[in-house]
């Protein structure tokens, strides 16, 4: 079984993230679970505007479609900004929308797939933007399993970011492993399942 | 396998309610896949304002409670008013708070139980308010599906109701219908998973 | 200029509210400011479902409503249930969608009111609890003033309460005041203006 | 008076944009109360991501952010995708995010402007697409009009886009000549009003 997890930080590698950092929490317990991982930091890529799966020259998401359709765990780990999703996940998200139409097996290519969320930032709104993403990938067809998230920031007000700090990190690291475990145990579900669909 | 509705429509009985009306196609389909499903309207209940599964005296909500503990799939339908789920729907996820610290088998109760939502409004607003109750079911412990929805309105601006109008509800209840397979489909597959609880 | 706090928590008086408390830093400034402010506590009220102004026998809210008609700022004050404004915060909105068709000289009675929110909570989720209540009460023909916030939690998880610590009160309290100033400044600002209405 | 549209629709020009076509309506509303409007399509510009006011070599931001700093009134044209603000939209905003710590006159430089919003779609979702926006707008220290927002689309379901039919144009046109009109009584009343910021 594989994962894979799209970084939408808005920093460019090499630069440190910290949700990137806090979802390695996570896919560290997938590989316990013989769950392999993949990350892609979407920031280092092209990825055009757009709707559709290749916007044509230049535009890199057609391989992390390809990427996309061999997982079977998807994670979006995102920082929050003006309280909500980067625009790298909303840019995801939308290319993401064309699999609405993509069918496998009958059904669109994400039904049997599982989607989890990895939240930073140094303030509030870590369940509104999981709440959005989650609410997007059910849409386009993935499968949301319970508690298959985890977050870190400290309210109120403005603060440090996760990597300056070491405050509660034990927290987000237990909710980060039980979602791995729960993205893990929906999508073990999911595979024995056929899904069917009469539109 | 039990299904359970609760019926979020600010109107008591006998006045029809159109997430009702639209809810009825959702579990008319469950029907034909053997699942039992019971609509528990909360107008007509006093259901007390807490965060507890048992406000004490003249409080309804434990009844529903136990309902919900033998539901395998749990399916909101409310209106849309202020662009919202409505307050009885609010009142309800309160009260299922709850759940998240209540344990069986080991893990929160609400695990392998997945959760959907219908939706009417004269307007704008369902996929928010399926946004909004499936993040906070999701927090609780529920999986929810792909696609485990249907609604009915019709922007822009304020117009018919469901039941005043025949205009697409055939899209509608074809959503519907496919959203009761897919509620089926992953409540069937969770049901011989066995969740883990580390915290 | 008077001033009007809707507190949504769902304890009766006289159990403490931690988001009464920090409204109450909020109505302190205004008082400095020369305005006038009244809090009621909604769960002390019967108000019934539903979206008229007078929902007819034991109906509590025509009360309030007078009182929203004579005020020139209006603050929710509320916790955060499951990541989102209370079942009475999500009530009162109910209520006041009818005034979305009261008009008063020529225009709706909300317009040249303002609104502000207070959110307290033991973990994440304020500022989506505040841009609900802001999103709904714009489109009553609330102006909503620049900050016109204040919040107190403090994630990652779950944690104290408000009113069982300390921890940074000094920002919300801070945040709070400058809303209060805010509020006041708009409100006063708009008290000058003639709104037109063309539907 | 000056206003600005910030265009967010996701195609190049000269592509047609529905979320364009609309907004122009309400920018003509603003040319007959005085308001010199300038729009700007986003997609045509290297919008660089990040959260300062200068991402450096090849950004375009700055030259739209001293237009903001002109503008009295903002407008973000957006069309809906995955029932949410485009990337572009967020994009806008986390840009933004900077002027939150750029003062003027002792205050936010946003304190003092408006923000409106137009969306298009060919389903539902706009009133979600207006409260994020206008969530994160008035934390950055914008003030939020009475009604400021109008929108196109006709759920349920997917259906046809704002220029491939006339149906109901006459309501958005209305509703967003209202908001014009909202717009502009708020940004005069704010003209004569002096913010004070104590933080």
């Amino acid at each position: 079984m594989r994962a894979m997890v799209l970084s939408c930080t808005l920093k460019r590698s090499p630069e440190p993230s910290n949700s990137e950092a806090l979802a390695r929490i996570v896919t560290a317990e997938l590989d316990t679970l013989g769950v392999e991982s993949e990350l892609v930091r979407l920031a280092d890529r092209s990825i055009l505007p757009g709707v559709k799966t290749d916007m044509g020259p230049g535009d890199e998401w057609p391989a992390i479609h390809r990427k996309l359709l061999d997982a079977r765990i998807v994670i979006f780990a995102t920082p929050t900004w003006v309280g909500r999703p980067s625009s790298l996940a909303q840019r995801a998200m939308e290319r993401m929308d064309a699999m609405i139409s993509e069918m496998k097996d009958g059904v669109p290519v994400a039904y049997g797939k599982v989607a989890g969320v990895v939240v930073t930032g140094n303030e509030d709104g870590a369940h509104h933007v999981i709440g959005e993403i989650c609410g997007g990938l059910g849409d386009i067809g993935f499968t949301i399993p319970p508690q298959a998230w985890t977050y870190w920031n400290k309210g109120p007000g403005p603060g440090e970011d996760y990597l300056q700090t070491d405050y509660r990190h034990d927290w987000s690291a237990k909710t980060g492993r039980q979602a791995a475990r729960n993205l893990f145990k929906v999508a073990t579900a999911l595979r024995a399942q056929r899904f069917e669909y009469a539109q």
